[in-house]
């Protein structure tokens, strides 16, 4: 009795902790959401005078953190500040210390306090990169009234969950110039992630200069390629935000570009390699029987490896559909001499040839899932990607890898290349509830956001990547109650809107995008489409990775829409709320008044080619919203609009120029509850 | 008799010329406004099996140019190419020829005749760089119906009036990005403009990565300035796009960060130098007594000139008032025993010192006007930048300096950053009515739009030189009587929105301030009241240099408004529409009306610091249109309302958050209109 009491207050105590905690997240807008926040009634009101110190003599990373927070605070309260440096030889308003400077490895320790008072804030940390975390907390903490800019009082204590917090960019696809590289990893910064995954080469193009091989960058790059400088650059420019860079160079597939350079490492001769312009799994595979093709990577390697400090070097490995092995009778012998049953069995040889060669260079080997093969010994590392879409479990190689002894990162529920909602890869958790030891824990290192660019250019690339990145940073950070989709959905618009101070353009360029398919005219109407329109999930987009070729035009209505429609969202709630409650009916109206009114735009617009195929997406939603918005008023619905109401809706469930309209469901739970309570007879 | 008559078919024909000329000015939107052009009947119908083919081994120029061109005209047009390169071996139906690879220099040839047929269209050059000019121009002729995107028929022959078409950028007061550079470079190769002087060094910055001298950039720079690996690529960047670059390293005058981190090159001993934080014209002056300054000059300029292939280089020389000097015991003794009279005398051997320097390197010296003294050789170059705001004669010293013998280019009257209108550059005109010989004529070499960045960042740079640095990039190509300012106006429109597709920020970046300034609201009245105010002209912005820092917010209303505001324009239009004939009235109160409703959207916004000063602006704006529309419509005004409208004009007036209300002569014109027509007793 005596222990249920205690049970009773202890979990009293964990609820009211709980709630509280909830409470908190209603007030801040922090994401990721930190380990520990307690409030104080100080208010640190900003004004010009605010200083910033730093104790600590090798101070670079903090010094510039320092520099860019005054800047990003300057603009975002419009306060002009005295001092636009951090001082020395004396204590500022900000005051930071920390213990060391990191040499960025998964040993990191990134934790920190913030202490919030009326006059002065102290940010303390174990190593530099703790402290820089704090900084992007202060930052966040910014608010206002009437008349000042402050930050409120409270204490932080803080932590990450992961020590593996990864995006990776894919710029084989679509090539990614430097500056599109340094804003996302800015970004990244300012969500606390601390891996960039650099996906340099696959079908569609080898991005790295090479100075043993250059024809790898002069036959198979179009001239898109970074310089090793530029490689070193932007290694230089994550280091600063303590953000490890990790390359890729996959091989044995994926492998077209660099066959087109160098054919004699191809599993075929007298095939004709050609860089590829589809998207999908191609053939063209590295011929693993051949001494050059190591001396190649060895070679390859040994360059590049060069380029970046970090001991882990991915070698990608996966999608090696053994079509050209089948068809090489060489290595159809080679297999039998050495006695390698499957293709699987041929690439484990491959993979631990390049596992020693990247063990003599002082680097640990990571690839995908299917580089997890009997034979391959423990010390490489499994970056875990399939899951139902191919047939398997989702995570479970995660799982599977940590249990077999491997280190392990999750992107299996993080491929935001798909196109699904921010609350489906926030529901996401690496672990989940599955029971592992201490040990098999400390093997999952954390997870991985991937942005594959078959369908994204410079111009969309942070549409696609943000806001959605930033919920996925709070998972691999925030501890794992942190779970609340509504509330990580408030949180996140906020920090969407603040990563525009970051130069990124998620937000700015579905406007020009609109302003291009109309030949700069007005685009009111198109910004109301595209608010309740999504781009095709799931790959459906590019049928068979053929409708698009590289070098297609990115610039279209679906490129101008974004997952997570935002009056989609809106509406489908406020459609809820009238089912519920009837006499709740202006919101529902006030979108079907606004639908309804807004194909008179559209039809004023000079049409083209470019918006022609729009005209019944915005003729129908008009004609549906007119009727239901009749009914609803009226509290009547005759047979005949009811049926003509479900014609207009069925024609909705089409794909329209790659988008679908993600209210037909509202559309049809109106439909019905209009037909139950309002049919004439 | 038949002389005269001879004379008027001359003029006849001229006039039909001139007035079919002028037709076409309506028809297309290309700018700069080619030589000739003829109007046949063909129609190129612009679908996916358009091709590009090139003679000529060595291409690498229009080859790239031409990927380009495949890539924006499939953007614009939606149109899915079949082939995404140049093709090789077969004649594509875009054709292109050209005679000789270009070493960049003012000799250079950038003609090139334009043709285009139902099926084939040829572009002929005698260079590589008339080739790109004449792809850039095609690209301006695309149209489109509802179903198709196409080439009109034309024949077009065009070359440029003037060889030196610039376009100056301060990298000093504002650090601008590679990526910044890089667009900017983008955009004026799609102007037929082909000079970038880069402004590397002022009091506020020491921009570029010196070896001989690592301190220039580790105490002069912030830590922003460009590697040499950098500079090269932009250098390489450009030269492809067929422009010119020009450094400038501004001597020696403007020399504060150069002596923060070598002081011992000052003029004044144990003096306490300095990055400079404000804007103007500062003391610190290299010695110019010193053997050491011009060994470190030297060296400074053997490391640098490396880096720019261009024979030309610019070494300021502007706005040394030589106070330092006088205050100097040593270098007035100096000037005594060398029997230099005035500063301008000890100038004048600095910069014949610096002359041979860089002959001896294969450079010509260009300077600011203030170079051209008496002794200076007439092998220097003079950039000629002052004029009545500087009590001088505008353009005066160009010309002077072309009858001196000078090579000579103008800056006088395109100094963008003063954010006077479009319609006032344009109109400036570096020869005008002055009679030269042919030698003289041949000195003037063009001019060059200055963007001087006291204040502007890379988030606001782009749209304060675009979009009317492309209507003085007409200036300088086509002829003197290409100068209709209405039609100039229409075509630019065009030009502007489609500089959005080379990644130029002009329009999409003010949504993302107004945003920032509302913290994420709904922006809609800011964008209305941005409409009708501009930035402070000439310089009232920054009173005294003082009211900024370098590192102040500039990203504030003043930063979301530009000049040639959108709506003034039409609204001033309006008015005098309305006061010829005031049946003329629904345009006039349509802007009224809109004006008077805005109030109410801006009070919604929850105020803070950022937008609580335009309160004023917003309500006064309201309050005038409300009682203007009223004496309009109803034909009448009382006393009492005539003085309220005074009243509010008068507050209107005032600056407000840096910015100037630009439509108070209408609404003067409006007043007076009514009190004449429609006062009460």
């Amino acid at each position: 009795m005596k222990k249920l009491i205690l049970l009773l207050i202890i979990c009293n105590f964990f609820n009211k902790h709980l709630a509280s905690q909830n409470m908190l997240t209603e007030t801040y807008n922090l994401m990721p959401w930190p380990k520990e926040i307690k409030e104080n009634p100080a208010k640190f009101t900003i004004n010009s005078d605010i200083t910033i110190s730093i104790t600590h003599n090798n101070r670079e990373r903090v010094h510039n953190a320092a520099i860019n927070f005054l800047r990003r605070l300057s603009n975002r309260t419009g306060v002009f500040l005295n001092t636009g440096f951090p001082l020395t030889n004396k204590k500022g308003t900000i005051h930071i210390t920390f213990d060391t400077v990191s040499k960025l490895s998964i040993e990191n320790d990134e934790s920190y306090t913030l202490n919030i008072n009326d006059t002065s804030i102290s940010i303390n940390a174990k190593t530099d990169i703790g402290a820089i975390r704090g900084l992007e907390t202060l930052l966040q903490l910014v608010q206002n009234n009437e008349t000042n800019y402050f930050f409120p009082g409270v204490n932080i204590i803080d932590a990450p969950r992961f020590i593996w917090r990864g995006l990776m960019i894919d710029v084989a696809r679509h090539f990614q110039p430097i500056d599109v590289l340094k804003r996302n990893l800015d970004a990244m910064a300012s969500v606390k992630m601390n891996v960039f995954h650099w996906h340099l080469t696959d079908d569609q193009g080898f991005r790295i200069e090479s100075k043993v091989y250059p024809k790898l960058q002069e036959l198979a790059s179009d001239g898109l390629y970074y310089t090793q400088e530029q490689i070193k650059e932007v290694v230089n420019y994550a280091d600063n935000l303590g953000i490890r860079v990790i390359p890729e160079i996959d091989v044995p597939g994926h492998a077209s570009a660099i066959l087109a350079a160098y054919p004699e490492l191809g599993s075929k001769e007298e095939y004709n390699y050609n860089i590829e312009r589809f998207s999908g799994v191609f053939d063209p595979t590295l011929n693993p029987t051949k001494d050059i093709t190591y001396e190649f990577l060895e070679n390859l390697f040994t360059e590049i490896t060069a380029l970046f400090p970090d001991v882990y070097f991915h070698i990608g490995g996966d999608e090696n559909e053994g079509k050209h092995w089948d068809e090489s009778l060489e290595i159809q012998k080679f297999k039998k001499e050495h006695k390698l049953k499957t293709n699987h069995d041929l690439q484990t040889y491959f993979n631990i040839k390049l596992e020693r060669i990247l063990n003599k260079l002082g680097k640990k080997l990571m690839g995908w899932d299917e580089i997890m093969t009997t034979n391959i010994p423990t010390t490489a590392v499994i970056h875990s990607w399939r899951g139902e879409n191919e047939g398997l479990s989702n995570g479970g190689s995660l799982i599977a890898a940590a249990k077999k002894g491997y280190q392990t990162v999750l992107s299996n529920g993080y491929y935001i290349d798909r196109m699904l909602s921010v609350a489906h890869h926030y529901s996401v958790d690496p672990i989940g509830t599955i029971e592992l030891t201490d040990t098999e824990r400390s093997r999952i290192l954390g997870g991985e956001a991937t942005m594959w660019s078959e369908l994204v250019t410079p111009l969309t690339i942070d549409s696609r990547i943000w806001p959605r990145t930033a919920a996925i940073a709070e998972r691999f950070w925030s501890t794992q109650d942190v779970n609340d989709i509504d509330n990580m959905k408030k949180r996140l618009e906020k920090v969407s809107f603040n990563l525009e101070e970051l130069g990124l353009t998620h937000i700015k360029n579905r406007d020009v995008i609109l302003r291009s398919m109309t030949n700069n005219q007005d685009i009111t109407s198109l910004i109301t489409l595209s608010k309740i329109c999504e781009p095709l999930k799931i790959y459906k987009r590019n049928k068979d990775g053929i409708e698009y070729k590289t070098f297609s035009p990115f610039n279209l209505f679906a490129d101008a829409c974004v997952v997570d429609a935002k009056d989609a969202s809106y509406f489908n709630q406020s459609v809820s709320n009238f089912i519920n409650n009837p006499s709740n009916s202006i919101q529902v109206l006030s979108y079907l008044n606004t639908w309804f009114k807004n194909h008179d735009g559209f039809i004023k617009l000079t049409k083209n080619p470019k918006i022609k195929p729009l005209e019944t997406l915005s003729r129908n939603l008009s004609e549906v919203s007119l009727l239901l918005s009749k009914a609803i008023q009226n509290k009547e619905l005759s047979e005949e609009n009811l049926t003509t109401i479900n014609e207009y809706i069925k024609v909705l469930t089409n794909p329209f120029m790659d988008v679908e309209v993600v209210i037909i469901e509202s559309f049809n739970k109106l439909t019905t509850y209009c037909k139950t309570n309002y049919l004439l007879d």
